[in-house]
């Protein structure tokens, strides 16, 4: 058996999510079908992000192990060929037998985009969350800042979600902003040693709240505090996630 | 009477192209559809640049009249809200009861995205041709630079079509090129006083020839002087085409 680790690109719109479910297409149960083929046998596929319905991925990086001998290139090609092209391996390499995609990560980097403009672009659609009037951007990117740390993210935890700890340690939480001729494009791009369910959602909700002036960039941090998800923005739309990479030691 | 002009843009995959057909959907068939919707009566929408099926727009134009009395502000929103999300009207303006979208239009920019990589991304797989090998991008840049200039554009004419004459004039033809971790992004941008069918498309599959080194810079001159669609390269596909901009005096 050889354990292989794989980085793959999903447009998340028009899948369940990452997880196989009773019903509707999910990434992991591409993935499985393909390497069933590959195998000829049943392949367990475990991703480092659980990502939701709608929800894209840059550079996701699951991990598995197959009977049969094949070398990284030839793996990339041969799933590429069995995946839709919403889904594509940017890269293979061999794993220690003990790799563990999920609990070996050390660090995620989710990006979200925000359409703020009057008419959202048709290029952005399933992209993109769009806000319509002015946002006070600087104040948002104080706000992204007080996220940095170690810190109870119990706060932006949606509801139904059950975990060990809601403790998270953030790396970098940053707004940028670039300017076009019908509106701008916000990225807000957060690294941390890990993510509650809906935790970066939720964080732009309340960042968002923020840029249309309803709260100060302060409140951010009383929210946080707070520990209550009560006192937080509402979660934003899954299709302006990304999860843009995972490292390992 | 009120003639308006209107600034819109589209996604044009799953689309039979900007013309009205017997079978498909059209976007000229959904803005008239529309229009009908909002002036009780049928509306004849002409719009600058008759893109193929595929064939996406930034910043094309159309023109009509519309019997009502409508501020171009409520045109937009009631537009926008008759349209699918695919399709979305930026902005509107009263126009002269002569104007035509298409006569009038004294230059108009095409943008073509190509992605350069072993792997297609899976966001740019209907926004861009997927062009796999090392391409030499200064040999694309300099052969771009000898489509400037008044010329008869023959040799990169899509067979079937008549047109009065096959001299155009080109204000700028250029390559610039970003580069991602997974490839490389080359986009080319052309501004014309008009354009033959599959002009640009020809030009780009001309290009790529020369960047892949089966033909040297010089000869996109000679592919020029030789009129004969026979010597261009193949017409590169719809869906990396985009209609950036039509400028009127």
């Amino acid at each position: 058996m050889t354990t292989f680790k794989i980085i793959f690109a999903y447009d998340g719109a028009g899948f369940v999510g990452w997880q196989r479910q009773a019903a509707g297409t999910s990434i992991q149960g591409l993935l499985e079908d393909a390497l069933r083929e590959l195998d000829e046998r049943d392949v367990t596929v475990t991703g480092a992000g659980r990502t939701d319905a709608g929800v894209h991925a840059l550079g996701q990086v699951a991990s598995f192990s197959l009977a049969r001998a094949m070398a990284p290139g030839v793996l990339v090609r041969a799933m590429n060929a069995r995946l839709p092209d919403a889904i594509r391996v940017l890269a293979a390499t061999e794993a220690p037998a003990a790799f563990h995609a999920r609990f070996d990560a050390r660090k995620k980097t989710y990006r979200y985009r925000i359409w703020n403009g009057d008419v959202m672009s048709p290029f952005e659609r399933a992209q993109a969350w769009h806000v319509i009037g002015a946002l006070d951007v600087e104040q948002m990117a104080a706000a992204a800042r007080l996220i940095e740390g170690r810190h109870d993210f119990a706060a932006f935890q949606g509801a139904g979600t059950t975990t060990r700890t809601t403790e998270r340690e953030v790396f970098s939480s940053s707004v940028t902003q670039s300017k076009t001729e019908c509106g701008q494009l916000l990225v807000y791009e957060i690294t941390g040693d890990g993510f509650l369910r809906h935790m970066v959602r939720t964080i732009v909700g309340t960042l968002v709240e923020i840029g249309r002036g309803r709260q100060s960039a302060a409140w951010m941090g009383e929210v946080v505090a707070s520990r209550d998800r009560a006192r937080a923005g509402p979660t934003a739309p899954a299709a302006g996630l990304f999860l843009a990479g995972v490292e390992y030691d």
